[in-house]
């Protein structure tokens, strides 16, 4: 069950094809046992990308619901086809706020257009989506390198934890939380991170199967392990990244990641998130405001693996009918929360460290 | 993929034959896919028995030893097997106290008689130990009942969230932490618990499946959903066993455990530790001191659950050579235990509290 190795190190996850006929993505539901792409042809093509978790991590997912408005206006341009390709697509997921920013963007790009201009510009401002955010993600790697980087302990390498995968298989390349990891470890600075499994989708494999890939030190644990971990000195940061962040700072992130922050805090570990600026609801008062997808219970009671003749087969751990609680995020308060780390600085979790990075 | 229906409730985790010859228990690996019986007949057996988690809980563990030392007795009662035996299934497992508990009674009821006199003592001496607990669990549900009851919401059942499985599974009878809840429960009071899945061994699962049997309302959880269900108020009481508690209130439990206090904490939520007092190791000043068992790093890379042909296979998500941390126990600090719930009272976890409970 070795991980393929990617030749090009430089692999974006989402990946339009010259024609302007089709999206090819990385189906992430097969990772880590098996590495394998999907072309998207058509706008219900992008939004069960989106649902079903084919692609995931809030920017890759605000990326690709841009390359969704370019694919469903091939067939249709009209206002009309226009408002209900962004409506079907808002609708795949309900706590990133990167499908909603995105969105957004392809609307007042392209709704002011005569319809026949539409579909060329769709491509390109969806082009423009990615591109920033592959950029975006290297600026954050490099500032949180300069914080990584007087952590470092004398006798042992810098031990980071993550949750979740927010590395570059989140976003179009680069990754968030992940981004400065591979900085640093570019930069030769001794690291090692300690990944979450991240259930019930297990996305600590994702980043498991990154980190592998790129030749960084990593060691797989229980998210149950975590407390113990920073409780005993064995963590020097912990990073992630987010779905959405609060105009006070709260943070959504994958479920789970709150257990760490309070972890971290008792600990006195810094916790940081790194996030671009585009994860950020101005909109969104608090925490409290961010809605919380409940997923279906079949995540937690079925579970995908190899058999041993190296099958991918799923086997179900729960019956079907026993009654599940599966919410996809928690909030993790401001308070708990270091610094936020985007492509545009370091802040405070704070309403005025996030308003900082903002202009208007 | 029902789990089997248990006829008789009062079924017990370990019951020796008339003749003195083995001891039958269930065999918790196989559970909740199948119910399934062995019969220890050795000291190997028994050491092979909690080991390899056949029996898990620190008291089942506690009194599988004791019948251990009997088993062990039939071929040779001499004092070189005596402290053999006891030797060997001291070694089985670091963590647990009661293990070393059940031992030292043992020893101190065996080694003064003649060997010839041995055998017969032991099995009623182990006999003891295992209607002893079951007794104090009894007594346990019972204190743990009058803390529940006044946290009743007017307007929906009460919640409970445990982590792991300290039920009658864990125990010789009844459990620790789910006495109360059976208690509760058998008293009509309407009660609902969260089961935290429990990664990486999932005993939450033989929660589930316990809780089932009794007819409990209960609902899975991912262990990562605990601290969002907590923050939005969803829960009444977090109740868990322990391993083991030191003389100033810290408690080592299953790994995860400290995370849930910590967000219980955080919520203001009470956190109780149910336990017999034979889990609280007077000897061991402060949670620093216990040792924390690190498990084969397999029991995270693969994953055991039922066919869709209903056959039990064991699959893998990590490859072999992925580097594992398998801590299986954390320490959740005093500061954050609300009470100590014992067959003897209800107590702060504080050395005042712990001291109170014994006479000596």
């Amino acid at each position: 069950m070795q991980p393929m190795k990617i030749a090009n190190q430089h692999l974006r996850t989402i990946t339009p094809d010259p024609g302007h006929q089709t999206v090819e993505i990385i189906d992430q539901t097969q990772l880590p046992h098996a590495f394998s792409t999907r072309k998207l042809s058509t706008l219900a093509d992008a939004a069960t990308a989106i649902r079903d978790m084919h692609v995931r991590g809030a920017p890759l997912i605000g990326a690709t619901a841009a390359y969704g408005v370019a694919l469903a206006l091939a067939t249709d341009s009209s206002d009309n086809a226009l408002q209900q390709a962004i409506k079907t697509l808002a609708a795949t997921r309900p706590t990133a706020v990167n499908l909603h920013w995105a969105l957004q963007r392809m609307a007042a790009c392209l709704t002011p257009l005569a319809p026949v201009n539409r579909l060329q510009s769709a491509w390109a401002e969806a082009q423009k989506i990615a591109d920033e955010d592959a950029l975006q993600c290297k600026h954050i790697g490099d500032y949180g390198l300069s914080l990584l980087q007087p952590l470092m302990p004398r006798d042992r390498p810098l031990n980071v934890m993550t949750h979740c995968n927010a590395g570059w298989l989140a976003t179009v390349d680069y990754g968030t939380a992940i981004a400065p990891v591979y900085a640093a470890f570019d930069a030769g600075v001794p690291i090692h991170v300690f990944v979450s499994e991240t259930r019930p989708r297990n996305q600590g494999l994702l980043t498991a199967w990154e980190l592998n890939n790129h030749g960084v030190p990593h060691t797989l644990i229980a998210d149950n392990a975590a407390g113990l971990l920073l409780s005993q000195g064995e963590v020097d940061a912990v990073i992630v990244g987010a779905d959405r962040v609060a105009a006070n700072g709260d943070v959504a992130n994958k479920v789970g990641t709150y257990l760490k922050a309070l972890a971290a805090h008792a600990a006195n570990v810094p916790f940081y998130v790194a996030v671009p600026t585009t994860t950020i609801d101005r909109t969104c008062a608090s925490g409290k405001e961010i809605p919380i997808e409940e997923r279906d219970g079949d995540e937690l009671r079925c579970i995908t693996g190899l058999t041993e003749n190296g099958r991918i087969a799923t086997i179900r751990q729960l019956a079907a009918s026993t009654s599940v609680s599966n919410p996809a995020f928690d909030v993790t308060p401001a308070a708990l929360v270091t610094a936020l780390i985007t492509e545009r600085g370091i802040v405070p979790a704070t309403p005025e460290g996030i308003a900082s990075l903002f202009t208007d």
